[in-house]
This record gives C-alpha cells, structure tokens and sequence, in this order.
C-alpha cells in the first residue's frame, strides 16, 4: 500500500518520517515546496509537482493542514489525480462538518474520505504513539490499519463522516476545563503559602487527580510554560468547538471561560506558551 | 495511645469503628445521644456524657463534624475535660481559619490541635483509605501517626495550622473545575451522537484524563448519579473556599460557576445525588 503525504508541517513531517520508515512512503506535496523537496531528499520519495500529481502516485492520501478551509482546497486540489478505490485521510483538527463535506465531496468518485484528527502532540507525532480518532466507513478503516498502525498507538474509530473531528472536540473541551481547574486551584494553594510539590502529590493520588495536574502543574510551580499544547493552538481548536455547539444553538461554559482566558494570554504575548500559563492569569488574582 | 471520637455521622461512625479495631478507642460522644449509646454498646466503649467528660477518658480526641461554628463550639465544649499534653484532631471540612482559632484557643492550655480533614469519602473511611491533609505542628503529627494510620493510606503535612485545611479547599476547586469540564464535554459528546464508552475509554489515555471521567463520566452514560460525593455537600464546601478567597479579595471563577451550577442543582431536586449530576445541567442545554 504506498501512501503519500500532504502538509508537512510540525505534526506532518514526523508521521512522513514514520510512514518512510513502515516502508509505504512514495510521495509529499507541501504548500511551501522547497520544505517538500528537503524531505523527499531525504527519505529519497518523490517531492510531487502537485495534490493532483501526488495522487496519481499512490493509494492512501494523507493531509495535516490548519484550518477547514485548507482541508477543503486540498481536496478540491486532489480529485483531478484521485481513482476509484483509492482513500484519503486527514489528520488535520477541523470541524466535523468539514468532514462530512469532504466525503460527500469524494464519494461520486468512489475514493473513500476518513477523518482522523490525532492528539498526543509532536512527540506523539515523532514517537508513533498518537491516539488517532477515526470518522468514517468501519471497512475502510480496517483496510488502512496498517497506515495507522504506522503512525499512533491508540486507534478508535468513533463512527461516520466527523464523528473523529467530535472526538477530537470533546477531547479539547474536557482539557480546557481541567487545565482551567488546575490552574485556579493551584494559585490557590499558592495564595495559602502551601507546599506545591505536596499539593500535586497528594491530591494526585485522589479524586481531584488528572493527567493535567501531574504532567502540567509542575510547569505552574516553576512558573515555566514550555509548550506542550500551544494556547494559540488550542483557541483555534476552542473556535470549532465553540462552532460545533453553535451549530446546535448551544453556548458551552468551559469553552466560553476558555477561550476568553486565552485571548487574554494572547493579548499579553504568551500565546506560544503552554495551555498551562492560564495559571499566570488565576495567579494575577492574588496579586495586590 | 487512648482516642476518643466526637461526631459519629456517615464519616465519622466508621472512623470510630477503625480506631476500635487498631485498639485505641475508649469513648465516643455524639450530639444525637442514641447513636453514641448505641456504637459505644457495640464496640464496648464508654459513651461519655459530654465532650468534657470524653476528654478526661484519653489521650487523642478527634472531631468529625460539619460546619466552622460546630467545631469552635466542640472546642468550647472539650475545655474543661482538657488536660497538658493532649491532642485535638479535627477531620471536619472548615476553613483554615476557624482551624487557626481552635489552635490558639487551645495553645494555652497546653493542648495541640491539628486540622486534619480527608478525602476518599465513605467507603475511605470504611477502608481506612482516607487521604489525610495535616496542619499543625510537625512534632505532633510525628506523635499522632499510628492514629492516622489506622484511619487513612495517605497522610501529608501541608504545613502550620489551618494548611490542611487549605490543601483540602484546593482539593475541592480542583474537583469541582475537572467535573464541571468532564460533564460539558460528556454533553458534547453525547449531542454529537459519539459512542460515550469509547469516549471515556480514548480520552482517558491522553491529555483529557482524569479520576472523575474514569470514575464519574459512567455516571453519566447511565444517567444515574448515585452518591459518591452528594451535590449539597461540595456546595457547602465550596462556600468555604470561597470564603478563603474573598479574605484575600479574590472571586474565584471555577468556584463560582460550580456553586452557580449546584445551586440549580439543588433547587431541581438533585441535591443529595453525586455531584456528576452537573451532567444533567450540561446535558439540557442539547435538549430542544
């Protein structure tokens, strides 16, 4: 099964590297073309003169782009070099309607779309150990586990067209909401002059424990905010959720709290820090 | 070592119970005297007359009981039995405050108090699993250990008087915030027609898990919320934490938007279920 990839970003680049390395890899296109040609030298794939030209070359199409309207224009850019039988996955995190407008747009040609939007970050990417949320044909999604394979550990397939895009949302949610909770409960535990280290040891160990407050709120006590997850990144996420919601005429909270804290840590130039900077804001309350 | 226990509720009963099997206890006392007559005929110990009467009986006298005013007037109450050389430990949910008043109120007398309070809920304290937070005096806490530990696995020092009780507010927001985010997007999730178990399953190994999706988000798939930590007593405690945080002018937002949400669970009747119930809240905001 050669595949071949589209979007080589900081996420796409390293799943190029590890499809190359499952041995599947024939081809990469990229906006910015010299970043395509640096790679295929180097893993010695063809660097495609176009979506289209890619396309022709292989039988699984993989896309990591930004936004929705990206994924959109690729695929508009693929169908004149797709065949039947043919597959295209995208990694990217966009809204589930995105999703289904992409297979219904691939369908008539007889090429099956899935999403496949991924979390687990660039070490994920790099290490092969993304948890990959798949949407789509549960046929199709049998026939390219070994691509997954190749590039996640975790791999769920949730059900049709965008309901990997809903996951990946209720996944960004939930990680705004306990980031948010961490971060104004430590300030907190600040404010009372107690010993940090003790207070994510201990209540780790209970019900208030997360993944967040064990791997993040280390980063608040050093008061460091390396990134991890990026705030800017996880607005936009925050935007198609808060879209997604919209969609139904609902407003959600935590999204809504979330994403006024984190235009806030834009304004104030940490957009490229860690999500887990929110707790510069819940620490500014103590402040005099 | 000889303890006694004052407050035999759904905490408090079991507590007793533990020390009884380590072979400390020798009385109990109870405001409701029924209960206290009744326990103490059946672990054979003394049901004393008044807290007074119970202090004169041992060495370690622990309160359990509910609100800021019961335990200053507990300590009120125990003075008179009190003798040099004694220890008043409080396993109540009061602010660090009312903690530093019962310890200056009974430094003269040559008493030590800490302000012990727990989390892991009834069945903890059945198991004697209970996660202990300590404030007070580090020598004291060395003397008090066998006793702690025939009530509780994890037992942490947080620091002076009242810091126990500051860890346990800290513990509380913490809780309310990862809740309040694990039901919104379980409601999300839901509205996008995921399967819930292989949400909870998935995001449960990454950066979205938490003890409460593990442990509460099932909950909410059954739409069935048995206590566990009932709505009405994390209100009552997070009034306490926002008391702490008013002293220092601060409005705390996490905290504000879970009392918000209680409230309203608790005018719909919800009150005495577990606190995933928020899930019902989030849930009708889907709801046409």
């Amino acid at each position: 099964m050669h595949t071949g990839f589209i979007g080589l970003g900081a996420m796409g680049a390293p799943m190029a590297r590890n499809l190359h390395r499952a041995g599947t890899l024939k081809a990469v296109w990229n906006r910015n073309a010299a970043k395509a040609r640096e790679l295929a030298h180097e893993l010695g794939c063809v660097a495609a003169e176009s979506p289209a030209a890619l396309a022709r070359e292989v039988d699984v199409i993989l896309i990591c782009v930004s936004a929705d309207a990206d994924v959109l224009e690729m695929i508009e850019a693929l169908v004149p070099g797709l065949r039947r039988g043919q597959v295209v996955l995208d990694f990217s995190t966009v809204s589930a309607d995105t999703a289904r407008r992409a297979a219904a747009r691939l369908a008539p040609l007889g090429v099956e779309f899935m999403d496949t939007p991924v979390s687990g970050g660039v070490e994920g990417a790099r290490n092969a150990t993304l948890a990959i949320m798949a949407g789509g044909d549960a046929a199709t999604f049998a026939t390219v586990q070994p691509v997954l394979q190749s590039l996640g550990r975790t791999l769920t397939h949730f059900g049709p067209h965008g309901s990997g895009q809903a996951a990946k949302a209720t996944n960004q949610i939930m990680v705004a909401g306990v980031a948010r909770a961490v971060a104004e409960a430590m300030a907190f535990a600040q404010s009372q002059a107690l010993p940090l280290d003790q207070v994510i040891a201990t209540l780790g160990g209970g019900a208030a424990a997360s993944w967040f407050l064990t791997n993040r709120a280390p980063f608040m006590q050093r008061r460091s905010f390396p990134p991890g997850f990026r705030v800017r990144l996880h607005s936009k996420d925050l935007l198609i959720c808060r879209a997604m919601a919209a969609a139904r005429g609902v407003t959600l909270p935590v999204v809504e709290a979330s994403l006024a804290d984190y235009d806030r840590l834009i304004e104030g130039g940490w957009g490229d820090e860690d999500i887990s900077a929110i707790f510069r804001l819940k620490a500014q309350l103590f402040e005099p």
